[in-house]
């Protein structure tokens, strides 16, 4: 009798459990096994901001799936609390470490799917975890975050770093009745955002009350004497804080697949194939702890977002159940809600598309939302980064206080699919009052780019 | 000395006043004249329904541009009260009679384009005005529908008709607290619909307060002494009505275009090439009164959108002035807002669909709008129709409460790029708590669209 395939799965946090229900799905004959560090798995990290504000009103407070339904409904074994210490390609095997007896014990597989995720980038004057110094990241921190809001109702704080995750706790923050300062190494929130489109978001961030601090680095931390953070100090002046929010970005958590010999890429994640296979052909690995191959440069580029996490997941579980299913890549597609405006960035930044050497065109258009006159028209600004030697559209920015999200993904759509700025200038879109004019904003800037191609 | 090229154009709603101020644009030289019959140009009709409420608050009373600044911007000469009465192609002449004198006079051309748009479709019973029955279509009678409104104050209303227009009016007319009877030949709104989402709009309707009667033709009217519309005698029972709204449709306006010899096609349209040139290379045509090349079959449709209208005027402009611009077709794109609702169609129904031979899949799906637990989050209903051979998506509807709208656009830019399902279950969609799930509702029907291919 042949023995069951045995496929373990390390991490599990977004892309974890999906490449687990998934393999076990392609497969029912197989042992899936999950193991992950913390106690939680499958939960939305996005959601965080959202819900320390109260306006997110899920009742399963940020988890998906339990490790209970995640074995009753996918019959995937889950070990939470358990640390997977390291590989053993040669044999087969992993070593894991029970967190809680700690114990440490050996698991043999057929298949490994590595989904290790990342880890937040680290401020490297911070030896030691601080009470009052929080990342966005992991869910029990995150619950952490919320109780201290709760029981030390902060007056003060500093966000380091203006990313989406930083916009979005300034907001979230902000409700809370916080003072924020929301410091920032560049000129503008976002990174590599253009001049029209960086200069109306710090517009917004200063109407909206954060003190925005930008071309500005982080030194130290002046302490207290409970080790706590209260001041900030930067190359640009000292900030009080009661509350000091890290969010300069994260990095590929790739620790144990380095030791084991799997190949990681200049970006510092793991490289796969189409299948989402590593250079060993039994190991797999998926989510924030991979490179991810750029739709339009065609080269190596790390998008750590949960929606790319999941497709490479879906991927990853199927071809380590003995399936055929490829991940072509992405172009990366972000969105946020920043107080009033929403944001949307699809494809390159003029900083990538120029170091992949394309010859680019830039044009920011703003046109009305919807019919002028209609309830909740508003400005919108569309910005659009063009190729001259193509006419393809390679990247772009919208701004607005309506329709700038949904937007972005017709752009997403069209940049992903190939589509040149004439192809979208002849889009077949909609003309609603209540919704859109009769030129749309997205046409409007396609035509306007166009002039200078 | 040369003389200056004189380019005339009939008609002045959407595509005439575009079509003249391109030519006027791509010659600076070209006198460019534009005739019009009525006293208005350059109008929105899609706004009416909103400007009857008032919810349209824009100063220019549903016009773009009046003939006197269409004059001053555009140096575009315009005849308005002046009917086109016929062409002669051989002489390239048109007789053109002055309504405000009765005055005839003859116009030479050196190109002619046409944009006569289209008519109401006729009640068959109906031969001569009647006071209180309106169509929705021309600005006069929409002015007139207006003093109507605010000086007869109807209590009941009858509208003929559940395509879009028809069903914007009952939105319109039962925010003006009358009560609304939807007669509509088909059992649910919109032409073609599928079960699901009819049946969806038909609750919408009801919840809304709408008397929804389908699978009813009309017959005849029962007059009031006055000659105005007192009942509405139907197959299935009689309705009193102190206004009556004729939604039924629209057919392209060709009369002098066909006394002229111009060539129009099946559905009655003019046939045009990719340049918008009809069978006479003098003479150019745009808008409602041409028929339109589906991207689709590649077989020519009947589409009087004003999206459309305006691209292919932009083309019959640009090509009559010398220029060199192409029209290549349309998919269909058609949204509404329905009380509190917002539907989406894109590309081809079922019954278009397979009379151009598709073997067609279809599958609905139900998802959140956004993320569950967040403000705004409701259940959008996605229904694709597939092609088996290719696997390319041919068309869709989208329903509900919240991004179905903007939702429909990125379907219809997948369909115009031929995109295939799976083009579409692998797209980069933006996952934002305020805006959307991880993953997108666009995704999840395609998913499930595949699995039936």
């Amino acid at each position: 009798m042949k023995k069951k395939p045995r496929i373990l799965v390390v991490g599990g946090l977004a892309a974890g459990p999906s490449a687990a229900s998934k393999a076990k799905r392609i497969n029912k004959d197989a042992e899936v096994i999950l193991f992950e560090r913390t106690q939680y798995i499958s939960y939305g990290i996005c959601e965080i901001p959202y819900y320390l504000t109260g306006e997110y009103k899920d009742k399963t407070n940020l988890v998906v799936y339990s490790p209970d339904r995640l074995q009753k409904e996918k019959k995937v074994v889950v070990h939470t609390e358990t640390d997977v210490e390291s590989i053993d390609r040669r044999n087969k095997i992993i070593q894991v470490k029970d967190l809680k007896t700690g114990v440490r014990r050996k698991e043999e597989y057929d298949k490994l799917i590595i989904t290790t995720g990342s880890v937040p980038r680290r401020l490297t004057f911070m030896d030691s975890p601080i009470s009052n110094v929080f990342t966005v990241k992991e869910l029990a921190r995150a619950y952490e975050l919320h109780s201290f809001l709760k029981t030390h109702k902060p007056k003060r704080a500093v966000i380091i770093g203006a990313g989406y995750i930083g916009l979005e706790m300034a907001e979230a923050l902000h409700h809370l009745d916080i003072d924020v300062t929301l410091i920032h190494r560049h000129p503008y929130p976002l990174s590599k955002i253009d001049e029209h489109n960086g200069k109306l978001l710090s517009s917004v961030l200063k109407e909206s009350g954060i003190h925005f601090v930008s071309d500005t680095s982080v030194k130290s931390f002046g302490k207290s004497g409970d080790g706590t953070v209260k001041t900030v100090v930067t190359d640009n002046g000292v900030f009080d804080a009661n509350l000091v929010i890290s969010a300069i970005g994260v990095i590929p958590n790739v620790a144990i697949a380095e030791e084991a010999g799997i190949e990681t890429g200049r970006l510092g994640g793991i490289k796969t194939n189409e299948k989402q296979c590593t250079n060993d052909d039994a190991i797999f690995a998926a989510g924030d702890c991979c490179e991810v191959r750029n739709l339009i440069t065609r080269r190596p580029s790390y998008i750590p977002l949960a929606t790319l996490a999941s497709k490479m997941a879906r991927t990853a579980g199927e071809n380590a159940a003995g399936g055929s299913s490829v991940f072509k890549g992405a172009i990366r597609n972000i969105a946020l809600r920043l107080f009033d405006h929403e944001v949307s960035r699809v494809g390159l930044t003029t900083d990538e598309a120029d170091e992949a050497g394309y010859n680019i065109v830039t044009e920011t258009i703003e046109a009305p939302s919807r019919v002028i006159g209609m309830p909740g028209a508003g400005r919108l600004t569309v910005t659009c980064h063009g190729d001259k030697s193509s006419g393809k559209l390679l990247g772009a920015t919208l701004v607005g206080k309506d329709g700038a999200v949904h937007r972005g993904n017709v752009l997403a759509a069209m940049i992903q699919m190939g589509g040149t700025l004439k192809d979208i200038s002849n889009l077949d879109m909609m003309y609603a009052p209540p919704f859109s004019p009769l030129w749309d904003p997205v046409i409007v800037a396609a035509n306007q780019t166009l002039k200078k191609l």
